[in-house]
């Protein structure tokens, strides 16, 4: 992923990020790690790009977190030396992996047997490994009360060649959380499983971690008793979904779609943006009346987006085309050939769309 | 787009195309052109391969759709002379659209008077428009009873450079058709409304035509009465969600995403592939216990997709992880490493996510 910097000109739909909001969001994780004794281990699979990589390592960030063999591939060549692949381990893909392992600390995650008896069978070059546990997401991972299982595995990945790293988890059903506190409880729940966790095979294996990563979590808690490891992602940009879950505030966000205003629809209270699927994915949320939002519509202005004037959000979207209502004046008076902002409903998958444009980014 | 062929090694989400249906699906949608005198501009949006595109010069196409100044750009690069950007005139364009203008034979779609003067003032070559009406979908367009917006248009786009082509429109609303019937009555509406336009206003604009381009429309309707050009897109693929409409069969689906099973998870009769969100869009249907269902899991044996053994859909994609039901024996009996492939819910959208891959698609 290449950036362009500032000055530019925006014809059409365009991933916009505000350096300034970015590095903060950076600087304040990387503090509340420090002071919480945590490794910080970001996730990379928000940006997938080099150049804001590099923001994270001058906040003194060495080690890093991917979602699939080609961004290890990716961040390796860019010259990060320490990466874990937070995704159950693919049997399909060992030829990478070792070519990976021969190159730098790499990191596997393991939530069934065959995983660890294929990668001990096929390993050629030393690399650690982790028991993924399900908290409670039930998306991948060992159940925390299936020891047989986590068991099975650690006999199974019995070669030189791998260390067992701990235990690490992804407690995704934050995003489905309703409150700041169920957050917090899904938080202590998930450090407590991991550290019941550790304390038992900690005499068999001393020096193991435990490793999680949301972005409600880590940016809402302030008690990590029981964690060793953060591997937020998403707080680089944050989002219309984080703010709504009330894990950032609408100032906190750093990322928005720029998209031309081509109609308007007076008549029916719409728009018509270029910006459609392709552009934003087809991420929504549910408004209180029913209706989906497939991201809130905020003013552009001088290169900098604005506060939301009112409930102006994409109401459909295809591939080209998003339909927003125009709720407040000022998306009323919106006429075609001026720019607005869309504040993504989910960053990660919105910035994926411009991983491999011409532009990548832009920077404002 | 490049496309790789035949024999290839798959250890991560793969875009593959069955070659022989997607020919004899251009083939059949070329002749039912022919039958009814139709001209037939497909949509190039759907695949956006230059390859893809040459099985349709193949098949005696020699003008397009596209739904962007970039993909008219792309094509335009590609040889095709004769291009119609079926999407309301983003005025922040006009530039690239004089480039284009110069080059090829170029149409462009105005839904407001706005959009027609920034054209008849900025345009240096000669280009056609259409008149971009609303017949229900409600996305874009004027509706076809407001001759006063259609007027102004036609009046604003006063210009030796601009000619007037006619009356175009999509009738999206065949997507949320429930019956065969609904389809084809929607089909019929529209006819009527364009041709009723035609008449009304073929006097003073002698030669204009009529364009409509569904894919559901196209497929199931035979009399085209009223219509001069189709403009269908997605029925090169066809998909799961046009195979849900009955505008094809299932051996008519021409595309397939490839995913290796990650893990599996009998206690909850669910399984894990490498293929999220990223390599599939979010696009979704509801099965009938109202579960989202983000495509339907098949055999993928000898390099082929098969027929589905169960239900075995997708009920839920994160970004790199997708997590589906275990319906069928097949599917239970499946092992870490093994092939799936997915029918993607919407084929447009999951192409879209291999166009700039290094990869691009690969055809079987």
């Amino acid at each position: 992923m290449k950036t362009k910097s500032v000055s530019i000109i925006i014809n059409s739909p365009t991933f916009l990020i505000n350096g300034q909001v970015c590095r903060t969001n950076i600087r304040r994780m990387a503090e509340k790690a420090r002071i919480n004794d945590l490794i910080f281990r970001p996730h990379f699979k928000t940006h997938q790009s080099v150049e804001v990589g590099e923001w994270f390592r001058d906040d003194g960030v060495e080690a890093i977190t991917v979602a699939s063999v080609s961004m290890a591939q990716q961040f390796a060549a860019a010259g990060w030396q320490d990466i874990t692949i937070a995704f159950p381990l693919n049997i399909r893909e060992i030829d990478e992996i070792n070519l990976l392992a021969g190159k730098i600390r790499l990191n596997v995650l393991f939530d069934m047997p065959e995983q660890a008896a294929a990668m001990a069978k096929g390993l050629e070059k030393p690399a650690g490994f982790f028991v993924k546990i399900d908290v409670g997401y039930h998306r991948a991972g060992v159940l925390p009360e299936d020891f047989e299982t986590i068991d099975t595995i650690l006999g199974s990945a019995g070669s030189d060649m791998l260390q067992f790293n701990g235990f690490l988890t992804h407690a995704g059903q934050t995003y489905g959380a309703n409150s700041r506190e169920e957050i917090l409880n899904i938080h202590r729940k998930t450090s407590e499983i991991l550290y019941g966790l550790k304390q038992k095979y900690n005499r068999k294996f001393p020096g193991i971690i435990t490793s999680t990563g949301d972005t409600p979590s880590c940016s809402l808690a302030e008690d990590f008793t029981g964690i060793d490891e953060i591997r937020p992602g998403n707080f680089v940009f944050y989002d219309l979904m984080q703010c709504q879950l009330g894990s950032c505030s609408f100032d906190e966000i750093g990322a928005a779609v720029i998209c031309p205003v081509v109609s308007v629809y007076p008549a029916r209270n719409e728009a018509l943006i270029y910006g459609g699927a392709v552009h934003l994915s087809k991420e929504s949320l549910t408004n209180q009346d029913g209706s989906k939002n497939f991201g809130l519509i905020v003013p552009f202005i001088n290169g900098k987006w604005r506060h939301p004037e009112g409930d102006d959000c994409l109401v459909s979207l295809s591939q080209e085309h998003g339909i927003f209502r125009t709720d407040s004046q000022w998306a009323k008076s919106l006429r075609p050939g001026e720019l607005v902002a869309v504040i993504p409903v989910h960053s990660c998958l919105a910035a994926d769309l411009y991983r491999n444009a011409d532009c990548g980014f832009r920077i404002a």
